[in-house]
């Protein structure tokens, strides 16, 4: 609630510290932004955000309350009370907070919670981060496109489906990975997690069941469970995830769909095999289950591609595709696309453009300025050396560091190590105790149920110092929390 | 599903066009993208598709059906039965027409399906059309912008309420309206439709009523109803919405908010009052009733900028506020803003970076470059007047052809004339009448549901040309249908 990028005291000021931290909030509760009903920050938490004593915190809120504009209430903290309006008048004003607690989309899981909010502290390590580090985006590269680039971009809408030039493009690209799609059975989305919620929202029904892999990214998001779906996770090996209970499963959970990551799997960094992808396509065939596959990952391999996607094994319309440029050009570019179809692509077009109206033509323009130009293929083949060095240089710390203290897969691509720590800890005390120490983690209960044993590592975002500082200090805090 | 931009007959190729057809079809069928169950199109609009006689058509699906790929069934025209892999094995493939008429989403209603066909078609007149015309989009400044910038943009996501840079500069922007909000009030969006949708997912019970005006641009869309929300229209007057039975209407029908677009109202083009804005603002907080206020047309005034926005007179947070780049500097951006109480917007926000992780960050780059740099007044001045000026030569044709036929307003700003035709006349067969003459409409009944009377028309799209030629034909259409 109070962003340090909003507002700080000026400590140079004649004006008094507490009094300018009651102007500040007292301005807030007045304008309305914080509304009756809103619940003011801990005295320590403001303390600790306005870098002041305790006391002056202590001092400026007994102002308010004094004025009559917030109240201590038993069990419910501090709370606004009154404000301009309502001090004059005899009504009270709505409710927001009944309809913050409204709505049918259930709020981020609390730990994914407390992880965005440790993700805006810029000094904080980050030993999980899935996302490729600022240093390794190409942000220069695509100055350089935009400046030097004669063809104009058009600001209008693109067609309901994306940009013609930019699908006409993926399915070139497609093909290069043994997938036939003609630009009319491919929708241009904001990324994949878009792609989720528009199949979320237009093919499934309330209380049907989606099949994925034990630990799965999916479990970190809400986006089927807030339309009403369960998520049942089917084990793995290594090969992949195993199928043969898919279609017990199907028949006992109302199965509806299967979630797969099959490339550099999140958060396990597992590579799906050739065989597996064989056995599990015949099977979902078998038992008429269709796929998501998801392969926002599967240009990031390092010394080999990965075996052909499910996508071109399949040759009756049973997979949807989706695929970004997320994970390899830059996340904030929030393009990616899912493939299938037809009729499946129709309906969720039509999703699409009752939701958002279509993507950011600015940024599909940029993405098929990147295909078309053979920067992308460049700015791939690049990031592939770097991760795979930054890969090498984590599994040799881990080496060093957390031979006695867990086991570790290597992947061949991709961003994640899945940590398998040999003694059950308590993970979210780790956590705590890490994220005192300025190191994030990202825990294996984010993406299994009462994990208590797991941690996704990612070598995408820290730096190599900051990767080896963390990892060092994570190995000790393991340590001392194994005793 | 035949995208003419897709494939075309190869006519002075040495396969037979019907051939070619059949090649064309059964490749679809085969790589599933034409799945199962999918219904090919009608005889008759494969041959004006593919411009070929009818019996070219007969013969390429004669040939499919022979392999057994399609087959006609009574009632429900002609259907995919099979492909590669149905034909060698025995199972069927996955229902996939099943899934797509799940999901908890309405399709979009026909009207609007249909205008958004012809839309696709660059050659039509669109006398309803509500976005500026491509000629008035600022493609080459913004290009331009884009060359001589050097400040960096960000390729990772932004902040969870988008780029704090952005907010920053919205804040100064929302304060010469005389709104008062920090950046921590703020959330970018991806449009106004998308912030409606955060609001149906994010603050409201499955079954609240949403009050808006009668007509209203939400009677276009499904957004609210598509999660359970009933819409409920207050009739208007010449300043705007009537109030006097808000309060009634509330506790009859469960209302949980009221949206309303009070400057240059979609569909009628009204500006409401200063003085019914401060009845409203005040009816609203003795009644405890949010309000949603949708101003995007506010900057497109012609001669005085509009009363000040309810969110200026609100003082306790009672109004989320929206905005939009959309209607003024160009609609592919995919930019907006909700302005509300923090809480609100900390729960938008959540549920914002749970749909789509954010709004693309070139675009929020280059909405700020566009405020920063002063680009944007300049260019809004230069668009009032383009739009005044439009707004006059229509007047005059309306003047000139329609004095018999209809009444309509005179618009202060915005895109849109509400035309009122004297007489009840079956406006779906004119909307189909025009069509087949190159004329597309927007009918009253998209805004009112069983209105036969109006038509919104606007504007900013079709050309000067354009515009004088379809409304002259448009008016002889409606006295043939008058009789």
């Amino acid at each position: 609630m109070l962003s340090p990028e909003e507002w700080t005291l000026n400590k140079s000021s004649q004006t008094p510290l507490h009094q300018q931290i009651y102007e500040y909030i007292q301005s807030k509760i007045m304008n309305g932004e914080w509304s009756i009903g809103t619940r003011i920050p801990a005295q320590r938490d403001l303390a600790k955000k306005f870098q002041v004593n305790r006391s002056t915190i202590v001092y400026a809120l007994g102002e308010l309350t004094a004025d009559g504009l917030i109240e201590s209430k038993v069990g419910k903290g501090t709370i606004v009370v009154n404000n301009t309006w309502s001090l004059l008048a005899s009504t009270p004003p709505p409710d927001w907070n009944s309809y913050v607690k409204s709505g049918s989309y259930q709020p981020n899981i609390q730990i994914i919670q407390d992880i965005n909010k440790a993700e805006t502290n810029p000094k904080i390590i980050r030993l999980g981060t899935g996302e490729l580090s600022p240093e390794l985006l190409p942000a220069e590269k695509m100055q350089q496109m935009f400046q030097s680039r004669s063809r104009m971009f058009s600001l209008g809408y693109s067609e309901p489906k994306g940009s013609i030039h930019l699908r006409e493009l993926l399915s070139e690209y497609l093909k290069a990975k043994g997938i036939i799609a003609s630009p009319s059975s491919i929708l241009i989305v904001s990324g994949g997690l878009q792609a989720l919620q528009l199949i979320s929202l237009g093919l499934l029904h309330r209380g049907s069941t989606i099949f994925l892999e034990t630990p799965s990214y999916l479990n970190s998001v809400h986006v089927f469970q807030s339309a009403g779906m369960n998520l049942f996770g089917i084990p793995m090996d290594h090969e992949g995830l195993l199928t043969d209970s898919l279609g017990r499963f199907k028949r006992q959970h109302n199965g509806a769909l299967l979630y797969t990551i099959p490339s550099f799997h999140n958060p396990t960094g597992m590579l799906m095999s050739s065989n597996r992808r064989i056995d599990l396509v015949n099977v979902c065939k078998k038992e008429r289950l269709p796929i998501i596959e998801d392969d926002v990952y599967g240009d990031l391999w390092f010394d080999r591609s990965p075996p052909a996607p499910l996508k071109a094994i399949d040759n009756q319309g049973l997979v949807l595709y989706m695929g970004s440029m997320s994970k390899t050009v830059g996340p904030g570019l929030r393009i990616g696309w899912i493939v299938g179809p037809e009729p499946v692509i129709d309906r969720l077009s039509d999703i699409k453009m009752q939701t958002d109206y279509g993507s950011s033509s600015l940024s599909q323009f940029a993405v098929a300025e990147w295909l078309s130009s053979g920067f992308y293929d460049e700015h791939i083949k690049k990031i592939r050396a770097e991760l795979k060095c930054r890969r090498d240089f984590t599994i040799d710390i881990l080496n060093a560091h957390f031979k006695d203290l867990a086991s570790w897969n290597i992947p061949e691509g991709g961003f994640y190590i899945w940590l398998c720590i040999h003694k059950q800890i308590p993970i979210r005390k780790l956590f705590a105790k890490a994220l005192n120490e300025g190191i994030l983690l990202n825990p294996g209960n984010v993406y299994v149920r009462n994990d208590q044993q797991h941690l996704r590592l990612s070598y995408c975002y820290a730096s190599l110092g900051q990767l080896k500082k963390g990892l060092i200090r994570l190995s000790e805090l393991i340590q001392e929390l194994s005793k």
